[in-house]
């Protein structure tokens, strides 16, 4: 137990354009991301090679009445009649595809596996793709009470505040680093910064001949409630991740074929994953993550590397507050102190530990079924060194954290070049 | 590829009772699965030794307005925080499930694995589930038409009568013999023959001092409009599996370490999965699946056995016709010819090729992401002589076909004693 039967690399991996496309359907998005895949392979994979398919997905049942997407993606990429199983653990749904196509390698079955992961979710009114995300928490407790994500995570982030000091600046913080990252990225959904957004809204003010407030950095303009409304506090508008449709395809390989397709694949060294209860209320600790510490201590196992290694990370930021509780459970830095690691500028690009460079998805997006597998492309490109940009310079060992619900699902997994 | 890195084995399996039932949960109905599982481990299970879960389920999201299932289930039977893992591939969800749990053990991740199924279908009125249902179509195309599931293998039946000669009476066949088999099962949802239902309705008729109509048997009865009403023509109420509540638990271990638990435990000698586009517009050829044929030709080379060697089979009966069809992919008989193996009675539980001795979806009952690990738990009692009345004598080689939609997706697995 705990160990791979056969080394397993990243050969290519690929993204559609991440945004709110109302003209694409959720099929369309996985052409996209599976071309721009298959590009990125630098020997060409045929479709030939490619022996099944693993589609993260959260819900197309209740986002584009679309269940059954396996073979649909499948058949539109070009792979029937190979296997194709879609899985689900909320948002990391194609975290946990990822697992399963590694475990799907390692178990001998196949050679070459397709793993993807897809959302469209802006088809239906904002507050109905907040009801059917709630669908992740717990329905019997949580949703009855009127709790959604916004509030579930707002309630993390109270319990962090007066559990460690943890505050609002860092909360902010975060999400002003992860727009600074996405505005390098071509793919994401809001390649903007704070401070463009508060140059255009004073800008805006100014036109209408109205009072520009005294704001001396990004930090005042995220506290002016009509250029960053409350959602649930302390979160704000600039503390959650948007809605998004997107797709990303990530193609493994077992390490005695990944030559055949690239001289520099990416060797997954250590894959985790855990569990916990979905509703807050069942769990002895809600200013961490259990299923995260479970994943990240199996991955790093198996990878036999420490927290301190890890040189780039992708984590899961679908609020500010998640990304600072995700460095903590992942090791980087003590229970308490991932609020003040952000505010030191320690997880900015040029920081001692790069968090989240594609700009997470506060910035990049994150159509959820999706957003696992983009993790991977990010690190595929800083660790091949093609980040362009926003490429951190020399980095070798990274690392990607997908988490689903408010926690009761984490997938962690640790590669090399 | 195509060769499992260690050898796989059920040690265990079992399932909830399979009906409607209002006032159980999702969750209460796993829990009863998994005790019933537990319950037929020979020397016990201790749940510290299981260290994995995947969750077969079509759509809790539609059904329960529960996503994110996975860690729920894993918290209700005490896996939390182990990593769990839903697969979805609409009504062969849990066969799906059933290769990763494969894939999970042979990967050499993990040594004893939990393989589950589970549906809560009733909490809708018919008509939604049967929208619900539609949603495993190609809903770009099928369902905007009309198309449900009882229309789309109506299509399928009527193609297959063209093309072949299939008759009505081989369709009722089939109904007849299900009926007959899931009366000898406890766990079924109707455990009732037709000839049954005939009696109680005649003796109804006689009650109320109506005209009984001439009915010299089952089929006669299946005919009349009252007792068994047109669904979509040909397929009659008798022709259709029923909705259902209902979960079922398998557990895995490596080869090695499956001594522990039992010393006859069932080998899993094959597996396959294949897939199709699920619109039937897409496929050349809708009297056959293309899905089915790949899963069996995979799963058939792995074992090293041939389709006349298999002794039991538990084959994927939604519609009377996907029995017929079954038969036919799965090579018991030639294309064409499973309507009249029927009619013979080679596929009763004492003939040549006995299919669908637990009662099959029709009577045993149908939810959708637990039918295919159902299956599984009447090959564990077959193999094992645990059968009852409805034992087939000395069978030591048996397989499961389980089937999404009108075949998009299909896992096809083969055990021996």
């Amino acid at each position: 137990m705990g160990k791979l039967a056969r080394g397993i690399a990243v050969v290519g991996a690929g993204m559609s354009k991440f945004g709110a496309f109302p003209d694409k359907t959720g099929r369309e998005l996985m052409v996209e991301a599976y071309i721009d895949a298959r590009n990125s392979v630098d020997n060409g994979i045929d479709n030939k090679d490619v022996e099944a398919m693993f589609l993260g997905n959260f819900s197309s049942d209740i986002f584009e009445g679309q269940g059954h997407n396996g073979p649909l993606m499948a058949d539109w990429v070009g792979l029937t009649p190979k296997p194709v199983t879609r899985t689900e653990g909320a948002c990391a749904s194609s975290g946990v595809a990822l697992r399963a196509g590694i475990m799907a390698v390692a178990s001998g079955l196949h050679d070459v596996v397709c793993v993807s992961g897809m959302e469209k979710m802006t088809d239906l009114p904002t507050a109905r793709v907040t009801d059917a995300l709630a669908a992740a928490s717990d329905v019997s407790y949580e949703l009855p009470v009127g709790a959604t994500f916004p509030g579930l995570y707002a309630t993390i982030a109270t319990a962090h505040m007066k559990k460690y000091g943890t505050t609002i600046k860092q909360l902010r913080m975060i999400g002003i680093k992860n727009h600074n990252n996405g505005k390098l990225n071509s793919k994401a959904q809001f390649p903007v910064t704070i401070r463009e957004l508060m140059e255009k809204r004073i800008a805006k003010l100014k036109e209408k001949g109205e009072a520009v407030p005294s704001w001396k950095d990004e930090l005042d303009f995220l506290e002016d409630p009509q250029s960053n409304p409350v959602v649930a506090w302390p979160l704000r508008l600039y503390d959650c991740s948007p809605i998004t449709d997107g797709a990303a395809v990530i193609f493994l390989a077992a390490e005695e074929v990944a030559k055949k397709y690239t001289d520099t694949p990416l060797h997954i060294i250590g894959t985790g994953q855990g569990s916990v209860q979905p509703a807050l209320h069942d769990r002895a600790d809600i200013t961490t993550i259990l299923a995260a510490r479970e994943a990240s201590k199996e991955a790093y196992k198996m990878a036999g590397v420490k927290p301190e290694d890890i040189q780039v990370a992708e984590v899961h930021d679908c609020f500010t507050i998640a990304e600072i509780i995700a460095t903590e459970d992942l090791g980087f830095f003590k229970p308490g102190e991932g609020g003040k690691a952000a505010e030191e500028g320690i997880t900015t690009r040029d920081g001692e530990k790069p968090i989240n460079t594609s700009g997470g998805l506060k910035s990049k997006g994150h159509p959820v079924g999706a957003s696992g597998a983009a993790q991977v492309v990010e690190i595929w490109k800083q660790l091949r060194g093609e980040a362009g940009p926003r490429q951190v310079p020399g980095v070798e060992l990274g690392l990607t954290h997908n988490v689903g619900g408010t926690g009761g699902t984490c997938a962690v997994h640790i590669y090399r070049r």
